[in-house]
């Protein structure tokens, strides 16, 4: 273990970053709809899901590069999934990640086509047969990844949060939603890795576990970011979830409870890496960025 | 062949129309989404699509309800892309099959959320191992549906259909966005149903060109009921495609010119059939039906 993690995570990045755009340049459709997806691609992004997937193969000592269609196919989800939330019709944001969201450049018509258009080139992606991995494991991923996506998994958790706003929720609530609406795309990172990576039933259930507890991190972060974030470093501006009337950790627990849960979630996410026995320092050290990031 | 062509659809659609919500209503998913969801699946509409993958694998002497996920998630792509289609930012549409639009009833967020949970969920019932069909079959299955859900196909041509609203098209640019728009999920259709009965090459192409002829043959009628047509049967105004500054086959060729390209493609679609060697009656009678459907 040589590389810092910056390094790594880096490294990873950018070879995602030069992959996602790639697969929809060499696609033969309207130019203007390949520019709008392209745009939401290359508007930055940690890469974390599809890193963690890479990261979860790697532990169990495979060859990531398995997993890269997969691992695209999942971040071009995770695309959509912003570009469609942003729509004036949900979220209204005009800016993410410092620039000027997907309808506010291509018009709300625009947004939500490349949006329709990344989702389901993301399956076509995640099931095309060209990788090392057989056939039956790849319908797994594929089946897996729409669960985690679609009603009862991602898009159920939007619709709730959609629904939720202005309302009061109980902790149980909210943390229903948001193990739907971001924790389900990134538990899947990590059992697609697990899969490819071909790991035993025990580790898989330990690493799900590991995923699930980041996911939760990873939220209540999100949400202290909202707060005591730089503008700079989120490229967004800051309070938005207390104007929107969102339900947020710190403002059901405290920012003083937000942040021991959030010490609380970060430490069983490392106990369940150390008993699945594999090398996980790398996945350790991604815990810990996500734990200590400032966007 | 004793049955009568409508008992013959009627049953069919019967049983998608059975069967559709049954796939929404196990979910555990928002009570208030799936609502969304499946009022649009109980919206009605002719289930062309997978009528017609029923009938190829009949006509192949093969079991129709092999095909049966297959073609639920086929229809599901086919309702998700008309809830978008009607959003006000698309063709604004308040009435669909006489009854309210989507987000007349569920509102703007609530709609696309039901759309994109449709189309995630498609997927998912399409890569399912539950039936009998190879995973090597079944992954063909999942990709070309993506291929012609996306933006090489369905959204593509949507998205270029849109941008063409107010221009004045050349023939070749209209026929190029309705093969994409209407064309590629009906092919699919098509296609799928060839695979799942195991045609071989040959066969297989005389039944795409089958299809492309169809899906021609079917959007020349859509354009002409929208003039010709009676708002009772249709369900939705007439004259909406002259309101919106569509391009359409009366506005090229004349009335007259678009009812003779009309019965050109169908007599080439039955004459695909002739040569194919197999016992097509039903798809020659569900093609006349296209050709004669007032609504």
């Amino acid at each position: 273990m040589n590389e810092d993690i910056t390094v790594y995570l880096n490294k990873k990045k950018e070879m995602i970053d030069t992959q996602l755009p790639l697969f929809v340049k060499k696609l033969s459709a309207p130019d203007a709809l390949k520019e709008a997806m392209i745009y939401s691609l290359e508007a930055g992004g940690k890469r974390l899901r599809p890193i963690l997937l890479l990261a979860v193969i790697e532990a169990l000592g495979q060859d990531p590069a398995k997993g890269l269609n997969t691992a695209v196919a999942l971040e071009m989800i995770h695309t959509y999934s912003l570009i469609h939330d942003d729509l004036p019709a949900m979220d209204n944001d005009d800016l993410r990640r410092g620039k000027p969201t997907n309808h506010k450049v291509f018009g709300e018509a625009g947004a939500i086509l490349a949006g329709d258009a990344l989702l389901t080139l993301a399956f076509e992606i995640a099931a095309n047969d060209s990788e090392d991995i057989d056939s039956i494991t790849k319908l797994k991923l594929v089946t897996k990844l729409a669960a985690a996506a679609g009603p009862e998994g991602m898009v159920g958790g939007q619709h709730d949060d959609f629904m939720a706003e202005g309302l009061a929720l109980e902790l149980v609530d909210l943390e229903s939603i948001h193990l739907r609406k971001t924790g389900k795309l990134l538990t899947y990172a990590v059992e697609a890795g697990a899969l490819i990576g071909g790991a035993n039933k025990a580790v898989t259930q330990r690493l799900l576990s590991f995923a699930r507890h980041m996911g939760i991190a990873f939220q209540i972060k999100d949400d202290i970011l909202d707060i005591e974030g730089n503008e700079q470093d989120l490229g967004k501006p800051v309070g938005s979830d207390v104007a929107n009337q969102k339900n947020t950790y710190p403002k059901l627990l405290t920012m003083d409870g937000a942040k021991e849960k959030l010490n609380d979630h970060f430490q069983q996410a490392v106990h369940e890496l150390n008993v699945t026995g594999l090398q996980c320092e790398r996945l350790k050290q991604i815990a810990e960025y996500i734990l200590k990031r400032t966007s």
